[in-house]
């Protein structure tokens, strides 16, 4: 029998760094965010690495370009989601944790709450299920803080223009579920999420998150 | 909690087909017995399909690259095991199943038992672990039977000839090791499985593994 422990024993870090994740829809605004909050953490003094799922590293790259623009045009969704677990697994075995182990600050544009959100919500795979393969994947890390920017579909579609890819052609529909998912996991996991409203102006947003980050920091490093 | 059972249960078999996996390792002829097999098969009138893992799709062609030969040069085991998962969840999709569900005989160079071995045994990942995944990837199907044609590292290494990929450039040490977990799934499930010592003459290898399909026909197809 498989030990269930090992699957989904979570850690929040590794060594000194500071794991931060952001979430939401696409035209969301996460990678201006996490860019706002970048440049206040750099002033700061702290080495800031920015990275993404999918497609962190070049591997993932090569992934995310199969299952976004593969030729074969149907990918099965079981295989979609080993494929986004492999390219996670990857990325944080590969940046992530190396990072965090040397004390930088990681920010990351998706982690494994959108592969839940995303796969589990919006294709009928069992959200435990999903989370078990993602949590297998990077040996249980989970950020210290994960921020969402909650995007209703309509907003969402409006703010990221023309879309190309294949997750982006969903309809509203999809793209309602996948928030719903998103907002589950925030309701499950207070402690780890911050909740926002993406519609706020950007400033406001960053704001809030400084504040909550803040929090975070060892005292006195950011005053 | 996630569902063990729906993780893990296995089923032989789809619809009228008959699906059977060539297993061993690299040089150990599964190729030319699966062929003769086909030859016998077809000749006895039934649709035959051959296919591989990994790499049996468009989809999965693109993955076996990106573990064999990708520019990286360095891919992490838990994303490895993945990537093979993933591949094989498509495969059985959208050939393995369709195939056997309209009364095929499917016979594979390759399935999830050379994950086991490979993955689990030689790279020191948990066999269970490896199992549960593929067991996940394709909803829990397992071959009528899997054939192993057994051959130890020395004639392996003389079979294949000249090598080129990352996996077949591993030592001897570790195609012992890769034997042996072939061989412990064997000693698990004796009624799947027909060992062959691969050294044997091609044509009483081919006959013993026809006499054991034999039996798995309905009375009378073949005689």
């Amino acid at each position: 029998m498989i030990d269930q422990t090992s699957f989904q024993a979570a850690s929040r870090g590794v060594g000194g760094g500071l794991f931060i994740a952001f979430e939401g829809g696409d035209g969301a605004g996460k990678s201006t965010q996490a860019q706002l909050l970048g440049q206040w953490l750099a002033e700061g003094g702290h080495e800031v690495v920015h990275t993404r799922e999918p497609g962190g590293t070049i591997l993932g790259k090569a992934l995310r370009e199969l299952v976004l623009h593969g030729e074969d045009g149907s990918v099965t969704p079981r295989a979609e989601a080993l494929i986004f677990a492999a390219d996670r697994g990857h990325h944080v075995a590969t940046v992530v944790r190396p990072a965090l182990e040397r004390g930088a600050v990681v920010l990351t544009d998706r982690y494994l709450d959108s592969s839940v959100a995303y796969q589990g919500a919006a294709r009928d795979l069992g959200h435990e299920e999903i989370r078990t393969l993602s949590m297998w994947a990077v040996q249980g890390l989970l950020p210290q803080l994960t921020v969402l920017l909650d995007v209703t579909s309509q907003q969402g579609r409006t703010r990221r223009g023309e879309v190309h890819d294949r997750l982006e052609r969903e309809t509203d529909t999809f793209h309602d579920r996948v928030r719903q998912g998103f907002l589950d996991l925030a309701a499950r996991e207070p402690d780890r999420y911050l909740v926002l409203d993406a519609s706020a102006p950007l400033e406001e947003l960053a704001a809030a998150v400084r504040a909550r980050v803040g929090g975070l920091l060892p005292s006195g490093s950011l005053s």
